[in-house]
């Protein structure tokens, strides 16, 4: 079925102990869609600016996503750029210049409008709420936020989750948004703003399912070499709606089963793991669907007892 | 099957942010033995001084701990005292008084020296090699260590746990004793150096267990409170030995399966989350064997998918 990716398409300049890139292609909307293209029919809702090179229109294009709502407009694309810490469980954010991404007001082409599955990425509240009346045939929508929003725009941000099926954020923010520093107090008081599924991811330490009656949870995936942790998140994100809306289900409490939403979380783990493997999106260029079922079964075995 | 528990016995001041206990029972073999007591037979080798009071030996006999080798001398039993960081992570130790623990020699009673199990907790590393020693007809030996015997006396130590089946450490020590940042190597290297078998204890984000041709990973489990994490490692440790001397498998490479390790390791997440529920070993007062085996079925339940 058909997933709509709101967010940013970047380039991104990356420091970690492997090495530095001083631009490549990045962005949320970008992980997110390519890491989703793997499972379902996913269309991109974002901006660039005249700089946007040819070749990553293609490496998109390449993997079926569609491109109708990717405005090109005068300008730079947003530039982003960061350096890691040692252990790479944390970052520093040197560079961000908004560009042609600070008037950016998403537009639903014609062709989205039956989309049923929605992965809104971390912007501003009040546009992916815009995004999500635009689209009347939904089946899930959720998505992402960052502190930013949490901290200094916190009213607008619950107004808009409020009409969430889920939200997927990382343990950090799950705290920040809560006021609870236990994560299982967090979840219920997040689960009580309106999304019926919560999602913690927490880095290196795997990720969480919160609904209001069970929860799951993983641990991660036990990489050998950590080469840029980029767009893991986003990564988990494509990879969690992408199988949901591959499979098909809908999300109200009573139509989708825990397992369903664990495998889910599972793929998700999956796609942030490839994304760690290589610098920025490289990882994608090469990765095939059966490298993705192959690791899920990994998970499956190194999880079993 | 009979299980030989080796470490201090001591006394415990700590502060956490639920409050403050000036004195109370503790020491990593009284925690690995009262863990372990749910599960097997188990007889404690460690030293406290004239000091020790008649209701903590009642609290280990009423568990059915046999301690003909709890020797009890002049002067003062070990005094530790601590106060964690505000999350629990971390802790920074106030007092430490070995008092009698200084010139602790253990030594088996006849009583012991049939044990086919062998958990030697965190002590000088030629006192564990001299009780290894001891026993003559073990199928199953390991234990502990911590940063200091890491860093201080790293040959006395790699003398010690070449002879062992498997070692149970924290990531930190993990990461000490292999100079590998990535668990993963870590692990590698630190089954180079004798034990067939490495569990890795990650605090609140759970447990690992690696063999040379397999590895098994299990989150930790979700409390809503934590009160106290003091002698969450040393419950592991006697939730996974316990559970192994009670099946009565050995860890040769070829006699045990992958599976039976890992539940273990799920026992030993168990008594540790057990642990953290209240103060010092208050917990393993009221503590019932039905609510260990139906927190097991808990985490086989929050793990599936």
């Amino acid at each position: 079925m058909s997933l709509v990716v709101v967010g940013s398409v970047a380039y991104d300049g990356v420091e970690t102990p492997h090495g530095r890139v001083e631009r490549m292609l990045g962005g949320a909307a970008t992980y997110i869609s390519l890491a989703a293209s793997y499972f379902t029919k996913t269309s991109i809702v974002a901006v660039v600016g005249d700089d946007f090179a040819k070749e990553d229109t293609q490496l998109l294009l390449d993997h079926g996503v569609n491109l109708d709502g990717l405005e090109r407009v005068p300008g730079k694309t947003f530039f982003w750029a960061g350096k890691y810490t040692p252990d790479m469980n944390d970052r520093e954010t040197l560079v961000t210049e908004l560009n042609v991404f600070a008037n950016f007001q998403p537009k639903l082409p014609p062709s989205y409008k039956g989309a049923q599955y929605l992965l809104l990425g971390n912007i501003q509240p009040s546009l992916q709420r815009d995004v999500l009346k635009q689209l009347t045939n939904l089946r899930l929508a959720g998505g992402d936020t960052m502190n930013y929003w949490i901290k200094d725009h916190r009213e607008e941000l619950l107004k808009t989750i409020r009409d969430w099926d889920f939200l997927l954020i990382n343990d950090h923010e799950a705290r920040m948004l809560s006021g609870e520093t236990n994560l299982k107090r967090a979840a219920r008081a997040i689960l009580d703003m309106g999304p019926h599924t919560l999602i913690i991811k927490r880095g290196e330490y795997g990720a969480m399912l919160f609904r209001k009656d069970s929860f799951f949870i993983v641990p991660g995936y036990l990489l050998e070499e950590v080469f840029d942790p980029t767009g893991a998140g986003d990564s988990f994100a494509g990879g969690f709606i992408g199988y949901l809306a591959q499979q098909g289900f809908d999300l109200e409490a009573d139509h989708i089963s825990r397992g369903e939403l664990s495998r889910a979380v599972i793929y998700g783990s999956v796609m942030g793991s490839f994304c760690c493997e290589c610098f920025g999106v490289d990882r994608f260029r090469i990765l095939e669907r059966s490298e993705i079922d192959a690791r899920f079964e990994e998970f499956r075995k190194f999880t079993s007892f």
